[in-house]
């Protein structure tokens, strides 16, 4: 029936987002149960949309992609192109200072590394026109892409993860790159 | 006998320098035969050094690091304190990019990563005078750390190792993070 279709799509929708915050917040080791404690349902109708944590995690990052495709789309109407490319820059830093484990979750098999692969394209289709327009307004020098960008987010995000605060410090490190560690003037 | 002990020190420094170059090519699971044949030694000779491989990329991660807090002495005494900062970083990025898995296979236990500990604390020592110099003459931005640096460096090396050219998008990155990817003018 139509109705028990929409239930379950809300469910699911419902449950995603729960998961989407426990797991930026406890990283690939979520826990299912706890998802399905926070979510008010029981742990068999979270299987019964994620059959394995695997199909939960892919779920978790296919949505963490899709907004930052759509957090791109809408700082491409923002009119300082400097701005507009920096805060897409930390909203990609605050994802993966999060992401915790989930690409070697999803890295496991060639099946995961390839659906992370294309998941990743889509995310550069995304940004390029934000990058692109900074560079036609000379913000950004010329020939710098947007997988060079992304590359040096992950490996902050990568040499962060076990300080302290790891947020904070990812912050203060794109800060720096951003501003540049020594730019010439 | 004073003579033979001579000798064995010459042949522990040359074991020593063709560890250094085999661990730079090929990572932490460079081969222990491959380092006896180069150096012209039985396996034997390399062993009586090294009694285990974690012995011996315990020996080239110290030499590395004594490499570079020389590279960072050297330095100081160049009248460009911008020009010798950045060649330093670029010095440490290269270590990184050829020291693949080699903090992991030091890190596996806890007097493996108090002695990685202690041996980035004296890295840190012989280079805070490099950017302590930048800084007073205004071509880094006060309130930058060495560890900052130190892990900037380190992240681009995580997310590069598996790039097609290591070294040289390592390099790329590092360039874009010194001068900035949008530096305000």
């Amino acid at each position: 029936m139509p109705g028990q279709r929409a239930d379950a799509r809300r469910n699911y929708a419902h449950i995603l987002a729960v998961a989407v915050q426990e797991v930026a917040l406890h990283g690939a080791d979520a826990s299912l149960e706890q998802i399905a404690r926070i979510a008010g349902v029981g742990s068999a109708t979270v299987r019964r949309h994620f059959s394995t944590r695997r199909a939960l995690l892919d779920a978790v990052f296919q949505e963490r992609i899709e907004e930052l495709g759509a957090c791109a789309r809408r700082l491409s109407s923002v009119a300082d192109s400097r701005a507009a490319l920096v805060e897409w820059l930390e909203a990609l830093t605050a994802y993966a200072a999060s992401a915790r484990g989930m690409a070697a979750a999803l890295a496991l098999d060639e099946v995961g590394e390839e659906h992370v692969h294309a998941c990743s394209a889509k995310l550069v289709d995304s940004v390029d026109p934000l990058l692109e327009r900074a560079v036609r307004d000379g913000v950004v020098v010329a020939g710098v892409t947007t997988a060079d960008l992304i590359a040096l987010v992950t490996g902050i995000a990568l040499a962060t993860e076990h300080h302290a605060d790891p947020l904070g410090q990812a912050e203060r490190l794109l800060a720096l790159a951003v501003a540049g560690i020594s730019p010439l003037r």
